[in-house]
Protein backbone atom coordinates (compact mmCIF):
# COMPACT_ATOMS: atom_id res chain seq x y z
CA UNK A 1 0.00 0.00 0.00
CA UNK A 2 1.23 3.61 -0.94
CA UNK A 3 2.10 5.58 2.16
CA UNK A 4 0.31 9.43 1.89
CA UNK A 5 2.88 11.83 3.81
CA UNK A 6 1.40 14.96 4.88
CA UNK A 7 3.76 18.12 6.01
CA UNK A 8 1.79 20.32 8.17
CA UNK A 9 4.05 23.81 8.75
CA UNK A 10 2.79 27.06 10.73
CA UNK A 11 3.50 30.25 8.92
CA UNK A 12 4.50 33.59 10.00
CA UNK A 13 2.13 36.01 10.86
CA UNK A 14 0.74 38.63 8.09
CA UNK A 15 0.97 41.76 9.03
CA UNK A 16 -2.31 43.43 7.62
CA UNK A 17 -4.01 40.72 10.05
CA UNK A 18 -3.21 41.18 13.26
CA UNK A 19 -5.34 43.91 14.28
CA UNK A 20 -7.96 41.50 13.16
CA UNK A 21 -6.47 38.52 15.64
CA UNK A 22 -6.77 40.67 18.82
CA UNK A 23 -10.09 42.38 17.89
CA UNK A 24 -11.97 39.08 16.60
CA UNK A 25 -10.34 36.33 18.12
CA UNK A 26 -12.66 34.26 20.60
CA UNK A 27 -11.11 33.75 23.48
CA UNK A 28 -8.28 35.16 25.49
CA UNK A 29 -6.97 32.88 28.91
CA UNK A 30 -5.00 34.79 31.37
CA UNK A 31 -1.99 32.34 32.06
CA UNK A 32 0.55 34.22 34.15
CA UNK A 33 0.94 38.46 35.57
CA UNK A 34 4.09 39.02 36.91
CA UNK A 35 5.02 43.05 37.89
CA UNK A 36 4.47 44.60 34.48
CA UNK A 37 4.26 40.94 32.34
CA UNK A 38 1.14 39.03 32.01
CA UNK A 39 1.18 35.76 29.36
CA UNK A 40 -1.57 34.96 28.14
CA UNK A 41 -3.81 31.90 25.71
CA UNK A 42 -5.30 33.32 22.77
CA UNK A 43 -7.12 31.01 20.34
CA UNK A 44 -7.79 32.58 17.07
CA UNK A 45 -10.79 31.96 14.73
CA UNK A 46 -9.91 29.50 11.53
CA UNK A 47 -9.52 31.93 9.35
CA UNK A 48 -6.75 33.94 10.90
CA UNK A 49 -4.39 30.71 11.84
CA UNK A 50 -4.12 29.20 8.37
CA UNK A 51 -1.67 25.63 8.43
CA UNK A 52 0.00 25.46 4.89
CA UNK A 53 -0.28 21.41 3.83
CA UNK A 54 1.49 19.41 2.02
CA UNK A 55 0.92 15.95 0.82
CA UNK A 56 3.00 13.91 -1.11
CA UNK A 57 0.95 10.86 -2.16
CA UNK A 58 2.65 8.05 -3.40
CA UNK A 59 5.41 8.97 -0.95
CA UNK A 60 8.63 6.72 -1.06
CA UNK A 61 10.66 5.94 1.25
CA UNK A 62 13.14 8.53 0.00
CA UNK A 63 10.42 11.13 0.75
CA UNK A 64 9.39 9.76 4.70
CA UNK A 65 13.02 9.41 5.57
CA UNK A 66 13.46 13.58 4.73
CA UNK A 67 11.61 14.20 7.12
CA UNK A 68 12.68 11.85 10.11
CA UNK A 69 15.27 13.06 12.61
CA UNK A 70 18.35 11.21 11.87
CA UNK A 71 22.52 11.97 13.05
CA UNK A 72 24.12 13.92 10.40
CA UNK A 73 27.38 13.64 9.81
CA UNK A 74 29.88 15.90 7.07
CA UNK A 75 31.40 14.37 4.77
CA UNK A 76 34.47 16.14 2.76
CA UNK A 77 34.30 14.97 -0.66
CA UNK A 78 37.27 14.98 -2.93
CA UNK A 79 36.97 15.48 -6.93
CA UNK A 80 37.75 11.51 -6.88
CA UNK A 81 34.93 10.68 -4.20
CA UNK A 82 32.64 12.33 -6.62
CA UNK A 83 33.73 10.25 -9.52
CA UNK A 84 34.35 6.90 -7.57
CA UNK A 85 30.95 7.12 -4.92
CA UNK A 86 28.57 10.46 -5.51
CA UNK A 87 28.40 10.17 -9.65
CA UNK A 88 27.82 6.53 -9.57
CA UNK A 89 25.24 6.78 -7.20
CA UNK A 90 23.62 9.74 -8.43
CA UNK A 91 23.36 7.93 -11.75
CA UNK A 92 22.11 4.69 -10.45
CA UNK A 93 19.02 5.97 -8.55
CA UNK A 94 17.98 7.47 -11.83
CA UNK A 95 16.17 10.38 -9.50
CA UNK A 96 12.85 11.97 -11.15
CA UNK A 97 12.85 15.45 -12.14
CA UNK A 98 9.65 15.10 -13.89
CA UNK A 99 8.10 18.02 -12.22
CA UNK A 100 10.90 20.31 -13.14
CA UNK A 101 10.39 19.27 -16.41
CA UNK A 102 6.60 19.83 -16.42
CA UNK A 103 7.04 23.44 -14.90
CA UNK A 104 10.15 23.93 -17.81
CA UNK A 105 7.50 22.76 -20.22
CA UNK A 106 4.65 24.76 -18.81
CA UNK A 107 2.53 21.45 -18.18
CA UNK A 108 2.00 22.56 -14.22
CA UNK A 109 2.78 25.63 -12.74
CA UNK A 110 2.59 27.63 -15.70
CA UNK A 111 0.48 30.43 -14.08
CA UNK A 112 3.01 30.81 -10.78
CA UNK A 113 5.81 31.78 -13.20
CA UNK A 114 7.78 34.98 -11.93
CA UNK A 115 10.35 34.87 -14.86
CA UNK A 116 11.08 32.95 -17.95
CA UNK A 117 13.98 33.65 -20.31
CA UNK A 118 13.58 30.93 -22.27
CA UNK A 119 16.96 30.35 -24.04
CA UNK A 120 17.39 26.85 -24.15
CA UNK A 121 21.16 27.16 -23.36
CA UNK A 122 21.39 30.29 -20.66
CA UNK A 123 17.90 30.42 -19.95
CA UNK A 124 15.73 29.81 -17.14
CA UNK A 125 12.08 29.74 -15.18
CA UNK A 126 11.65 31.56 -12.00
CA UNK A 127 9.09 30.46 -9.53
CA UNK A 128 7.61 30.72 -6.20
CA UNK A 129 9.48 27.05 -4.15
CA UNK A 130 6.71 24.89 -2.66
CA UNK A 131 7.82 25.96 0.63
CA UNK A 132 6.41 29.54 0.25
CA UNK A 133 2.79 30.51 0.48
CA UNK A 134 3.35 33.72 -0.78
CA UNK A 135 1.26 35.33 1.98
CA UNK A 136 4.02 37.37 3.58
CA UNK A 137 7.56 38.40 2.62
CA UNK A 138 9.03 37.58 5.21
CA UNK A 139 9.46 33.42 4.08
CA UNK A 140 10.22 34.59 0.74
CA UNK A 141 11.23 31.60 -1.12
CA UNK A 142 12.04 31.35 -5.09
CA UNK A 143 13.56 28.86 -7.45
CA UNK A 144 14.88 29.37 -10.76
CA UNK A 145 15.26 25.85 -12.78
CA UNK A 146 17.69 26.14 -15.72
CA UNK A 147 16.37 25.37 -18.84
CA UNK A 148 19.26 23.21 -20.39
CA UNK A 149 19.03 19.88 -18.92
CA UNK A 150 22.61 18.78 -18.83
CA UNK A 151 23.78 20.55 -15.33
CA UNK A 152 22.82 18.13 -12.73
CA UNK A 153 24.55 20.04 -10.06
CA UNK A 154 27.50 22.64 -8.98
CA UNK A 155 29.89 20.06 -9.44
CA UNK A 156 29.12 20.05 -13.19
CA UNK A 157 29.77 24.29 -12.98
CA UNK A 158 32.26 25.30 -15.39
CA UNK A 159 32.98 28.82 -17.02
CA UNK A 160 30.91 27.63 -19.78
CA UNK A 161 27.97 27.94 -17.10
CA UNK A 162 28.74 31.67 -16.92
CA UNK A 163 26.03 33.11 -18.98
CA UNK A 164 23.42 31.04 -17.33
CA UNK A 165 24.46 31.91 -13.98
CA UNK A 166 24.66 35.79 -14.69
CA UNK A 167 21.15 35.70 -15.97
CA UNK A 168 19.76 33.92 -12.97
CA UNK A 169 21.65 36.57 -10.48
CA UNK A 170 20.84 39.56 -12.51
CA UNK A 171 17.19 38.86 -13.99
CA UNK A 172 16.04 36.87 -11.28
CA UNK A 173 16.71 39.92 -8.72
CA UNK A 174 14.91 42.03 -11.16
CA UNK A 175 11.90 40.09 -11.35
CA UNK A 176 11.84 39.45 -7.90
CA UNK A 177 12.47 43.06 -6.84
CA UNK A 178 9.53 43.76 -9.51
CA UNK A 179 7.09 41.50 -8.13
CA UNK A 180 7.72 41.37 -4.82
CA UNK A 181 9.51 44.45 -3.66
CA UNK A 182 12.71 43.02 -2.23
CA UNK A 183 15.78 44.45 -2.76
CA UNK A 184 18.88 42.31 -4.03
CA UNK A 185 20.43 43.53 -0.68
CA UNK A 186 18.00 41.44 0.74
CA UNK A 187 18.38 38.38 -0.75
CA UNK A 188 20.12 35.35 -0.38
CA UNK A 189 20.81 33.40 -3.85
CA UNK A 190 22.39 29.92 -3.60
CA UNK A 191 23.30 26.46 -4.61
CA UNK A 192 22.87 23.90 -2.26
CA UNK A 193 25.19 21.04 -2.41
CA UNK A 194 24.11 18.04 -2.35
CA UNK A 195 20.72 19.63 -3.84
CA UNK A 196 17.62 17.54 -3.53
CA UNK A 197 17.22 17.32 -7.19
CA UNK A 198 19.71 16.54 -9.49
CA UNK A 199 18.76 19.20 -12.07
CA UNK A 200 20.64 23.06 -11.55
CA UNK A 201 18.79 25.24 -9.78
CA UNK A 202 19.46 28.32 -7.73
CA UNK A 203 17.48 29.42 -4.32
CA UNK A 204 16.34 32.63 -3.57
CA UNK A 205 15.06 33.27 0.00
CA UNK A 206 14.68 36.17 2.16
CA UNK A 207 18.17 37.63 4.05
CA UNK A 208 15.63 37.98 6.93
CA UNK A 209 14.24 34.10 6.68
CA UNK A 210 16.41 31.84 8.32
CA UNK A 211 15.58 29.15 5.45
CA UNK A 212 17.00 25.38 5.86
CA UNK A 213 19.28 24.89 3.96
CA UNK A 214 20.97 28.13 3.73
CA UNK A 215 23.71 27.02 6.61
CA UNK A 216 27.48 26.86 5.63
CA UNK A 217 27.39 23.13 5.03
CA UNK A 218 25.16 23.21 2.26
CA UNK A 219 24.73 26.57 0.62
CA UNK A 220 27.05 28.35 -1.47
CA UNK A 221 26.28 32.00 -3.02
CA UNK A 222 25.65 32.00 -6.53
CA UNK A 223 28.18 35.76 -6.45
CA UNK A 224 30.84 33.16 -4.76
CA UNK A 225 30.34 30.42 -7.60
CA UNK A 226 30.12 32.80 -10.40
CA UNK A 227 33.68 34.60 -8.87
CA UNK A 228 35.17 31.28 -8.26
CA UNK A 229 34.15 30.19 -12.32
CA UNK A 230 35.05 33.27 -13.87
CA UNK A 231 39.07 32.85 -12.18
CA UNK A 232 39.40 29.16 -12.27
CA UNK A 233 36.99 27.27 -15.16
CA UNK A 234 37.45 24.16 -13.18
CA UNK A 235 37.30 25.37 -10.02
CA UNK A 236 34.17 23.15 -8.95
CA UNK A 237 35.04 20.31 -11.00
CA UNK A 238 38.86 20.08 -8.39
CA UNK A 239 37.58 20.95 -5.32
CA UNK A 240 36.87 19.04 -2.50
CA UNK A 241 32.97 20.36 -1.23
CA UNK A 242 31.33 19.52 2.08
CA UNK A 243 28.03 18.66 2.42
CA UNK A 244 26.66 16.62 5.79
CA UNK A 245 24.27 13.06 5.11
CA UNK A 246 21.99 11.97 7.48
CA UNK A 247 23.49 8.28 8.56
CA UNK A 248 20.96 6.35 7.26
CA UNK A 249 21.07 7.76 3.77
CA UNK A 250 21.91 5.57 1.06
CA UNK A 251 24.92 7.60 -0.26
CA UNK A 252 26.42 8.05 3.35
CA UNK A 253 26.75 3.83 3.28
CA UNK A 254 28.01 4.19 0.02
CA UNK A 255 30.97 6.70 1.66
CA UNK A 256 31.19 4.39 4.62
CA UNK A 257 31.48 1.36 2.20
CA UNK A 258 34.61 3.62 0.71
CA UNK A 259 36.39 3.58 3.85
CA UNK A 260 35.91 7.45 4.01
CA UNK B 1 0.48 58.05 27.88
CA UNK B 2 2.30 54.59 28.17
CA UNK B 3 3.35 52.19 25.63
CA UNK B 4 1.56 48.69 25.48
CA UNK B 5 3.92 46.10 23.85
CA UNK B 6 1.98 42.89 22.47
CA UNK B 7 4.32 39.88 21.45
CA UNK B 8 2.17 37.04 19.59
CA UNK B 9 4.21 33.84 18.90
CA UNK B 10 3.25 30.77 17.06
CA UNK B 11 3.93 27.59 19.11
CA UNK B 12 5.13 24.10 17.87
CA UNK B 13 2.78 21.43 17.18
CA UNK B 14 1.69 19.19 20.45
CA UNK B 15 2.02 15.67 18.83
CA UNK B 16 -1.08 14.12 20.54
CA UNK B 17 -2.74 16.92 19.10
CA UNK B 18 -1.81 16.30 15.69
CA UNK B 19 -4.65 13.61 14.55
CA UNK B 20 -7.76 16.17 15.73
CA UNK B 21 -5.85 18.33 13.51
CA UNK B 22 -6.61 16.40 10.50
CA UNK B 23 -9.82 15.33 11.81
CA UNK B 24 -11.74 18.43 13.02
CA UNK B 25 -10.19 20.95 10.62
CA UNK B 26 -13.30 23.13 9.48
CA UNK B 27 -11.88 23.41 6.00
CA UNK B 28 -9.26 22.52 3.59
CA UNK B 29 -8.63 24.48 0.32
CA UNK B 30 -6.75 23.22 -2.83
CA UNK B 31 -3.80 25.32 -3.44
CA UNK B 32 -1.76 23.43 -6.26
CA UNK B 33 -1.07 20.39 -7.66
CA UNK B 34 1.64 19.13 -9.67
CA UNK B 35 2.52 15.51 -10.25
CA UNK B 36 2.83 13.16 -6.79
CA UNK B 37 2.51 16.86 -4.69
CA UNK B 38 -0.49 18.99 -3.32
CA UNK B 39 -0.84 22.06 -1.60
CA UNK B 40 -3.29 23.03 0.65
CA UNK B 41 -4.63 25.72 3.25
CA UNK B 42 -5.94 24.32 6.07
CA UNK B 43 -8.06 26.45 8.79
CA UNK B 44 -7.95 24.59 12.53
CA UNK B 45 -10.46 25.19 14.91
CA UNK B 46 -9.52 27.64 17.44
CA UNK B 47 -8.83 25.72 20.23
CA UNK B 48 -6.21 23.71 18.03
CA UNK B 49 -4.45 26.88 17.12
CA UNK B 50 -3.34 28.38 20.44
CA UNK B 51 -1.06 31.78 20.21
CA UNK B 52 1.29 32.33 22.75
CA UNK B 53 0.59 36.07 24.19
CA UNK B 54 2.63 38.37 26.10
CA UNK B 55 2.10 41.77 27.29
CA UNK B 56 4.27 44.19 28.63
CA UNK B 57 2.48 47.24 30.35
CA UNK B 58 3.91 50.08 30.80
CA UNK B 59 6.64 49.38 27.64
CA UNK B 60 10.02 51.11 28.14
CA UNK B 61 11.49 52.06 24.87
CA UNK B 62 14.38 49.49 25.84
CA UNK B 63 11.67 46.53 25.95
CA UNK B 64 10.39 48.15 22.34
CA UNK B 65 13.90 48.20 20.53
CA UNK B 66 14.67 44.60 22.09
CA UNK B 67 12.10 43.17 19.36
CA UNK B 68 11.91 46.12 16.63
CA UNK B 69 13.41 44.01 13.63
CA UNK B 70 16.01 45.91 11.68
CA UNK B 71 16.57 46.01 8.50
CA UNK B 72 19.72 43.49 6.87
CA UNK B 73 21.51 43.97 3.73
CA UNK B 74 23.83 42.45 2.33
CA UNK B 75 27.57 43.88 1.11
CA UNK B 76 29.66 42.33 -1.49
CA UNK B 77 32.80 43.98 -0.78
CA UNK B 78 35.79 43.70 -3.14
CA UNK B 79 39.12 43.77 -1.90
CA UNK B 80 39.09 47.82 -3.16
CA UNK B 81 35.85 48.12 -0.45
CA UNK B 82 37.95 46.34 2.08
CA UNK B 83 40.96 48.73 1.76
CA UNK B 84 38.72 52.16 1.32
CA UNK B 85 35.81 51.13 3.63
CA UNK B 86 36.09 48.66 5.98
CA UNK B 87 39.83 48.48 7.06
CA UNK B 88 39.71 52.19 7.90
CA UNK B 89 36.72 51.53 9.95
CA UNK B 90 38.12 48.89 11.61
CA UNK B 91 41.34 50.95 12.52
CA UNK B 92 39.27 54.14 13.71
CA UNK B 93 36.65 51.88 15.68
CA UNK B 94 40.39 50.45 18.12
CA UNK B 95 37.84 47.55 18.99
CA UNK B 96 39.10 46.11 22.11
CA UNK B 97 40.01 42.61 22.23
CA UNK B 98 41.75 42.43 26.35
CA UNK B 99 39.46 39.92 27.03
CA UNK B 100 40.89 38.00 24.29
CA UNK B 101 44.40 38.37 25.35
CA UNK B 102 43.32 37.77 28.97
CA UNK B 103 42.46 34.19 28.11
CA UNK B 104 45.78 33.95 25.99
CA UNK B 105 47.90 35.51 29.13
CA UNK B 106 45.64 33.19 31.48
CA UNK B 107 44.53 36.23 33.27
CA UNK B 108 41.24 35.20 33.04
CA UNK B 109 39.49 31.88 32.26
CA UNK B 110 42.46 29.90 32.57
CA UNK B 111 40.91 27.23 33.88
CA UNK B 112 38.14 26.57 31.04
CA UNK B 113 40.71 26.36 28.42
CA UNK B 114 39.96 22.71 26.67
CA UNK B 115 42.90 22.80 24.67
CA UNK B 116 46.30 25.12 23.91
CA UNK B 117 49.15 24.83 21.56
CA UNK B 118 51.61 27.16 22.73
CA UNK B 119 53.68 27.96 19.63
CA UNK B 120 53.48 32.11 19.56
CA UNK B 121 53.50 32.00 15.89
CA UNK B 122 51.15 28.78 15.05
CA UNK B 123 49.69 28.03 18.34
CA UNK B 124 46.05 28.82 19.93
CA UNK B 125 43.80 28.36 23.04
CA UNK B 126 40.61 26.65 22.44
CA UNK B 127 37.56 27.70 25.00
CA UNK B 128 33.96 27.31 25.51
CA UNK B 129 32.21 30.26 23.67
CA UNK B 130 30.06 32.61 26.45
CA UNK B 131 27.21 30.87 24.72
CA UNK B 132 27.62 27.94 25.21
CA UNK B 133 26.67 26.64 28.80
CA UNK B 134 28.12 23.06 29.20
CA UNK B 135 25.10 21.41 30.07
CA UNK B 136 23.98 19.58 26.96
CA UNK B 137 25.81 18.54 23.85
CA UNK B 138 23.03 19.73 21.33
CA UNK B 139 24.38 23.25 20.93
CA UNK B 140 28.07 22.76 21.29
CA UNK B 141 30.14 26.39 20.86
CA UNK B 142 34.25 26.50 21.27
CA UNK B 143 36.28 29.02 19.86
CA UNK B 144 39.77 28.50 19.17
CA UNK B 145 41.61 31.88 19.43
CA UNK B 146 45.09 32.02 17.68
CA UNK B 147 48.24 33.15 20.02
CA UNK B 148 49.17 35.65 17.01
CA UNK B 149 47.87 39.17 17.46
CA UNK B 150 48.30 40.19 13.67
CA UNK B 151 45.64 38.40 11.79
CA UNK B 152 42.58 40.51 12.35
CA UNK B 153 40.39 38.47 10.11
CA UNK B 154 39.51 36.13 6.69
CA UNK B 155 41.47 39.02 4.83
CA UNK B 156 44.47 38.79 6.24
CA UNK B 157 44.67 35.38 5.79
CA UNK B 158 47.71 33.94 3.25
CA UNK B 159 49.37 30.94 2.83
CA UNK B 160 51.71 32.14 5.15
CA UNK B 161 49.12 30.98 8.09
CA UNK B 162 48.66 27.76 6.94
CA UNK B 163 50.56 25.69 9.43
CA UNK B 164 48.20 27.67 11.99
CA UNK B 165 44.94 26.68 10.02
CA UNK B 166 45.65 23.52 10.18
CA UNK B 167 46.48 23.10 13.55
CA UNK B 168 43.33 24.33 14.67
CA UNK B 169 41.89 22.13 11.95
CA UNK B 170 43.40 18.67 13.83
CA UNK B 171 44.49 19.38 17.23
CA UNK B 172 41.27 21.55 18.22
CA UNK B 173 39.07 18.54 16.37
CA UNK B 174 41.01 16.02 18.08
CA UNK B 175 40.69 17.68 21.71
CA UNK B 176 36.90 18.32 21.18
CA UNK B 177 36.76 14.46 20.18
CA UNK B 178 38.45 14.08 23.58
CA UNK B 179 36.85 15.77 26.08
CA UNK B 180 33.20 15.83 24.65
CA UNK B 181 33.30 12.89 22.84
CA UNK B 182 31.98 14.82 19.66
CA UNK B 183 33.72 13.41 16.64
CA UNK B 184 35.24 15.55 13.78
CA UNK B 185 32.18 14.23 11.24
CA UNK B 186 29.29 16.57 13.55
CA UNK B 187 31.20 19.40 14.16
CA UNK B 188 30.91 22.71 12.32
CA UNK B 189 34.44 24.67 12.13
CA UNK B 190 33.97 28.00 10.95
CA UNK B 191 35.57 31.44 10.45
CA UNK B 192 32.69 34.53 10.23
CA UNK B 193 33.77 37.53 7.60
CA UNK B 194 32.89 40.37 9.06
CA UNK B 195 33.48 38.64 12.62
CA UNK B 196 32.53 40.37 16.04
CA UNK B 197 36.00 40.98 16.96
CA UNK B 198 38.88 41.71 14.70
CA UNK B 199 41.28 38.72 16.69
CA UNK B 200 42.05 35.66 14.58
CA UNK B 201 39.15 33.04 15.73
CA UNK B 202 37.35 30.16 14.70
CA UNK B 203 34.16 29.05 15.48
CA UNK B 204 33.47 25.11 16.40
CA UNK B 205 29.66 24.25 16.73
CA UNK B 206 27.42 20.85 16.87
CA UNK B 207 26.67 19.92 13.24
CA UNK B 208 22.85 19.27 14.26
CA UNK B 209 23.28 22.90 16.11
CA UNK B 210 21.42 25.76 13.78
CA UNK B 211 23.99 28.01 15.75
CA UNK B 212 23.36 32.10 14.66
CA UNK B 213 26.27 32.93 12.18
CA UNK B 214 26.23 29.79 10.93
CA UNK B 215 24.61 30.89 7.59
CA UNK B 216 26.26 30.84 4.13
CA UNK B 217 26.48 34.69 3.97
CA UNK B 218 28.19 34.83 7.51
CA UNK B 219 30.45 31.68 7.99
CA UNK B 220 33.55 29.94 6.03
CA UNK B 221 34.53 26.47 6.35
CA UNK B 222 37.96 26.13 8.04
CA UNK B 223 38.35 22.82 5.19
CA UNK B 224 37.89 25.51 2.59
CA UNK B 225 39.56 28.51 3.66
CA UNK B 226 42.69 26.01 4.12
CA UNK B 227 41.99 24.53 0.45
CA UNK B 228 41.20 27.71 -1.09
CA UNK B 229 44.72 29.29 0.50
CA UNK B 230 46.78 26.11 -0.59
CA UNK B 231 45.58 26.81 -3.58
CA UNK B 232 46.20 31.01 -4.02
CA UNK B 233 47.89 32.00 -1.07
CA UNK B 234 46.46 35.14 -1.87
CA UNK B 235 42.68 34.08 -2.50
CA UNK B 236 41.23 35.97 -0.18
CA UNK B 237 43.24 39.55 -0.63
CA UNK B 238 42.09 39.24 -3.67
CA UNK B 239 38.35 38.01 -3.94
CA UNK B 240 34.89 39.55 -3.51
CA UNK B 241 33.61 38.63 0.11
CA UNK B 242 29.66 39.08 0.86
CA UNK B 243 28.42 39.69 4.59
CA UNK B 244 25.08 41.22 5.89
CA UNK B 245 25.11 44.33 8.08
CA UNK B 246 22.34 45.82 9.94
CA UNK B 247 21.19 49.20 8.35
CA UNK B 248 22.00 50.98 12.04
CA UNK B 249 25.48 50.04 12.30
CA UNK B 250 28.03 52.59 11.25
CA UNK B 251 30.09 50.32 8.96
CA UNK B 252 26.95 50.14 6.67
CA UNK B 253 26.32 54.14 6.40
CA UNK B 254 30.35 53.89 5.82
CA UNK B 255 29.55 51.95 2.64
CA UNK B 256 26.78 54.18 1.67
CA UNK B 257 29.08 56.90 2.23
CA UNK B 258 31.15 55.27 -0.20
CA UNK B 259 28.09 55.03 -2.95
CA UNK B 260 27.98 51.31 -2.31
Amino acid sequence: EAARMIILEKTPFQEEKLLDLLKKHTKLELQMRNDIYSTYHLYPPPELSEIKTTVVYPATEKHLQKYLRQEVHLIRETREDYENVTLPFIQSQSFSVQWVYNILEKKAEADRIVHENPDPRDGFVLVPDFKWNQNQLDDLYLIALAHRRDVKCLRDLTGEHLPLLRNIAREGTEAVTKRFGVPGSQLRIYLHYQPSYYHLHVHFTALGYDAPGSSVERAHLLADVIDNLATDSSYYQKRALTFALRADEPLFKKFQEAGR
